[in-house]
């Protein structure tokens, strides 16, 4: 979905703790949010997680489509633990800010959310993630995100 | 929340149609969302619509606050509403795209968002919103979204 | 321009250090940019400063008006500017995001753009500008950003 | 640029004129602003245009690094000129919004904008946009863009 021809292939990123799927599917498990809303964590890779949620009819908006915030969780979710894969091992993961283009009405049976990072870095890191809905027709994007993403000690999140 | 000082006071639209606070809130009841999550509207203006909703812990992320995507729910649709009291009686409303800025923790007993209209148009409005919490020592800053929202006929939702 | 009702009046910030119009107004003559397109610095407050900019023939776009991306590069400057106003004195600031909403064709004789900051912190200050074009018929509103800005040591930044 | 893995290679676009990349260059060469830049028009294809820039000390920040904005000018330019591309034979583009995030400083002899279209629609299409800076090094990322562009009638564009 990230467009036609990039002069760069896919990156390859090398975590910084060896048990990042373990960090991240314990983080996700903490999340209530996910688990109320029924999505689920279905890749774990290096920079890169999907994410994804059936069709709920109590999280529609005023159409009868997935409301856009719902969309964004997933998506928000699966960007913040591809950011959160290639932190050190006290690290907790933080959104700055997203922004979120919806490209048609988040109508299917199922939605996928792949979170990738595009600049990792010390302290903040740059995320793209793509959400796709499972149609008898195939898979159809329904939206994209560029995200910042900030890596805080413990602490600070906890406090 | 949005600044300083600005070169322009308050503005004050004109909605299109006498009966906009009935359709915003009409349209709101139809948002299965909002009455999932407990949210509801408070007030609606012409250009400027108020949404609130009590903390849920159900709807937290890993360390216990409200998601990032909750918060986003109910200023996204505050904006949209906003948006949507200022336009014709036949059009309906969809979120283009939205860029927001998570500015403290979601920690609070209640948060309340406020969308606004920056600038109405035709086709596109770009709008304004903000999200506090309430807690003990008052209400605080947790978001800031900026957003395009678009006015389509209903024949285009509805297909 | 940043809405309608806000539930909070002006921010008042103070800064940490209280040379800081002197710091802003010598970092400014050091952007060549700017001095190549011909802005001036005309307001420079805790939190808040103004960069004014005369309409520039050499710098249209196709339809004659001023290129989004010079409207861009004044509020940029003055976001930036009115975050680091905050900023300590041995600190450098750097963009990290924004995002620009276009209201109006940038037609006018003179564009003023108007940084204000809507969160500071010792990292990342998240900050909200507007520019207006000087017109016959008085000031217009031609685009509103959001924009997240941050604190780096000057080793950072030199390097 | 654009990620890792993602589920959809290179979309392939049919452009609705076939005289498209001849109205990419007319209007390209109508922008005053990338004559008065030195930005050249390096690549047009269905749904993807690529400019490029050298580097020029007078468009420099305090840092003597590329200004974000005229970063922001040629990826912006990239990207409108992608949806140019699809459009039909009397629209015009117009940027409806864009968020940047920053990379790395725009440090480099050559800076490179590639502009793709992610969705393309009757009158808003969705883009992504990359900067490069061409070093001693290879070819470094420097920015990262998602923006909406709208197709116009040329009647509104003009008046």
């Amino acid at each position: 979905m990230s467009g036609t021809k990039s002069p760069f292939g896919p990156q390859v990123f090398t975590p910084a703790d060896a048990s990042f799927e373990q960090r991240v599917r314990a983080s996700f498990a903490r999340q209530r949010v996910m688990d109320t809303l029924g999505a689920s964590l279905t890749s774990v890779a290096p920079g890169e997680v999907v994410i994804e949620l059936p069709f709920r009819e109590d999280f529609t908006q005023q159409h009868g489509y997935l409301h856009a915030a719902i969309v964004t969780a997933i998506v928000d979710s699966a960007c913040g633990y591809a950011a959160y894969s290639l932190m050190p091992v006290d690290a907790a993961v933080l959104t700055v800010e997203y922004k979120v283009n919806f490209l048609a009405p988040a109508a299917g049976r199922k939605f996928i959310a792949q979170g990738r990072v595009t600049k990792p870095g010390r302290t903040l890191t740059v995320t793209t993630g793509d959400v796709f809905a499972e149609t008898d027709a195939g898979l159809k994007p329904v939206a994209t995100m560029l995200a910042t993403m900030m890596a805080v000690s413990h602490r600070e999140t906890s406090g």
